[in-house]
């Protein structure tokens, strides 16, 4: 990894490479926002699907070629929603503190603390 | 912010911060793997319902009340993986440089250029 | 319930309905198979949200309120899976026989009964 | 096909089908609400997949290969649904022509008509 790589913030930094592997490849055309949602969602699913059966995919539940294909579609996962970011010029970051913070408003400790039902309304 | 948030790498930082909250809230007894992993699912569908009428999600198409549901979507999904990724010992940004090099292998630049058929191969 | 009604097969009553339901409305421009397979998939995860943070979902964990939210539900993927497989020419019915006929070629029930290992291999 | 197949009701003859399918693997004790619904949404994205990169999905979009996969997958998605069905004691055919009423209430067709905007809200 190059010096500037590790100066980079990760988000930045996978932004700046799928940009680039969609541009090597001519892809962008194919990269509509909806098209990525799509694409994000069916990648979703093929992480989910690997704890289906399991009774709550605790590490003991995993062998090495799940957790393996577990560590690959949340990779695509991440790629996908930084290419969506990018084309509906989302800033992941700040997105996320303000989504943090208007939960945090929403579900104030004090009031949801351990509540299963409360939870549940989320 | 404080200067410590600043010099965090997001993914570390939105760690930390989801963490905390669901310390916070005592919710860890909820978020198993999979548990996490259908949250994930959901919060993604709720982002491609932005966009599941629209030609193709381009900004000409996306109002401001639009655009606010999609940032908060995609946060919520950033928020989940993340935590997902914390659950599972997965460390995304070295997950997503490793797809990305299998994705290059898979998908040679020279052989599907613009190549929707083999994109679609995918 | 007309005499009618009651002796059409429900996929086909559901078929007839939707399309009726679609053209009063001149909804039909917006219903392309993409679309109707993404509103499909965000029906299913509504579902699936009922669902996130139970152990099993077994009657005993769901009152009044989740069950009619899981009934609608289940309701919005079945209407959806009909317009979807009418806009694509699908014979549901013969469909999921033939895919049942499948699963059993696949899965031959003296090797794998009550094989979870096996059955995670889906 | 028997003559008693003939006479069954679709839902009723696949939930008949499905219910002696597991029954003989010992899958019952894997099919919990929970998992069922999981298991949905994951074909509905195998699904869903199939058309991602298309522009509509319209016919002339579909080879042999493709028609089949997504024949395959619907058939899947109803196959679980009507499974998930069963193990919530939820009638499909009720649901369904219930939820069809109540979509007609919200949208009467005097009021949405043609209309993208509101069809949106939906």
């Amino acid at each position: 990894m190059t010096k500037d790589t590790l100066t980079k913030d990760t988000l930045t930094e996978l932004r700046d490479l799928t940009r680039a592997f969609a541009a090597e490849r001519d892809w962008q055309q194919f990269h509509t926002p909806k098209n990525l949602a799509m694409a994000l969602s069916v990648e979703v699913a093929e992480l989910a699907e690997h704890f289906q059966w399991l009774h709550t995919g605790a590490a003991e539940e995993l062998d090495e070629r799940k957790r393996e294909g577990i560590r690959h579609e949340m990779a695509d996962v991440l790629l996908y929603l930084v290419q969506l970011a990018d084309a509906t010029g989302v800033d992941l970051r700040a997105a996320a503190l303000e989504k943090l913070r208007l939960n945090g408003e929403k579900y104030p400790a004090a009031v949801v603390r351990g509540d299963a039902r409360k939870y549940d309304e989320y």
